[in-house]
């Protein structure tokens, strides 16, 4: 089909946006709209623009027989600030306060498209962390591990507290609960992780850090390597934390249970802002 | 800032995209170019036609003081064949076969873009449901939960087997898993549905549909409505499944554990194509 530049440029930013971390070479795009390789070029310059002015991310361009474009998801810190800021005050609500220490979530969790908005932010942080694979620990961590991996074009793998049948060979390690102080086991299917793969670990609220130190040991069992953490919120923790190296987006830094008041800022992502 | 019409069709693409099944005003994107309304209604003359021929979606258009544009995801028959008949080949993969009759299905679970492909099938089905919330049940259906929910721009309300502290005040039913005949637990945060929804029922496998007939219930303790049921994978079931009315993907018709076979083939969304 032969396209104007018009309907280039509209095919072409869908094209990229579903389909980030990943390389195009231009003749796929000459090819498809039956285009000049110039043409396309200026094309592309048109979308890199719009797509860095707005915030959506780059392309990034590669030279030579084996080159080709890819689009690589990004944030800008102030939209980003803003984003957290607001998110910080939504969970300041004092209804959200929940026996134990915890606050309600499901709310934020269960916004398919703010969970895309966050996950984005983890893609753009750990964009050149060369990841291979987004592991989390089920129920609450799926959704924004899902939002990350689809930005970064990786799979996902689903860590569980229980052992199910329903996943073949299993590989289970005993962990100690920061804040519980008590062994758990976790699980994880054997054919769900390929080894020497590049895990970036993306779970919704870490307090000790007891969960995230058992992934990161379980990653060991599978013959990888961490290539970071992410949490949506940290909480308070007396003690020392069981993670040195993480990426929180808001810490919860204050729960008073009586007087009923919650105190949520943002996380220490933006502590060193060129690395957003 | 002043937009071209080549920057304000990229931007507008992405802006669609982000924002499925929400009207937006014309005025919104001729004050943001600061383009006449005129020129904002050829671009989406322009968007509308690519989006179209490329399967995308299309664009509503509602005249009047209250009206605006609307991106509405869909499929075509010819590509959801496609990708359908590609699924289910791999899930042919006698690898696949667990113990139970079950078959290992994490990777297709577990593949972000590929998942977001199919909640597209399921948001495009149910594009005219009015649908207010999408439900699942942990933990295998939460991914294509989600996607559908992104694509329809409505919230997720996670189901659990077990009761967790972390949510509040929940709402509890028994069940009877229809495979298994025994009486089972499934418990929903009180305050994760609003009364009065319109809930879509999403999980990737069903047998029996023990499952999805307790979701069903569930709903009517909320005081809300079933507005579809749809599954990933139906499997082989000899009796009469629990649940009448549901539209699946992929269809498992044959398993045999001895001779390691495994026949999937595709579910019955195609029995209508005109519904897709």
């Amino acid at each position: 089909m032969k396209y104007r530049r018009s309907g280039r440029l509209v095919d072409m930013t869908n094209y990229f946006l579903s389909h980030p971390h990943q390389q195009i070479p231009l003749t796929y795009f000459s090819e498809a709209y039956k285009s000049a390789k110039s043409s396309i070029s200026e094309d592309l310059a048109i979308i890199k623009e719009v797509f860095e002015v707005r915030n959506v991310g780059t392309l990034e361009t590669a030279a030579g027989a084996s080159g080709g474009v890819t689009f690589i998801p990004r944030v800008d810190i102030y939209a980003t600030g803003n984003l957290i800021d607001q998110l910080c005050e939504r969970l300041e609500d004092p209804e959200r306060l929940l026996p134990g220490g915890y606050i309600y979530m499901m709310d934020v969790i269960g916004d398919p498209l703010l969970t895309q908005d966050l996950g984005r932010i983890f893609a753009s942080r750990f964009r050149s962390a060369k990841v291979d694979a987004v592991m989390t620990m089920a129920t609450k961590g799926i959704p924004l591990a899902y939002a990350v991996a689809a930005h970064l074009n990786v799979p996902v793998s689903i860590v569980r507290h229980e052992h199910r049948i329903t996943e073949g060979s299993i590989v289970s390690i005993n962990y100690v609960s920061g804040s519980k102080k008590r062994i758990q086991t976790m699980s994880l299917a054997r054919r769900s992780l390929k080894p020497n793969s590049n895990v970036l670990i993306i779970d919704d609220f870490m307090k000790a850090g007891g969960t995230i130190r058992g992934m990161m040991d379980l990653v060991q069992e599978f013959q990888s390597n961490v290539a970071g953490v992410g949490v949506l919120t940290e909480s308070i923790h007396e003690e020392e934390k069981l993670v040195n190296e993480y990426v929180s987006l808001t810490k919860l830094t204050e729960m008073n249970v009586k007087s009923r008041e919650i105190k949520v800022e943002r996380g220490n992502l933006f502590d060193d802002v060129y690395q957003i």
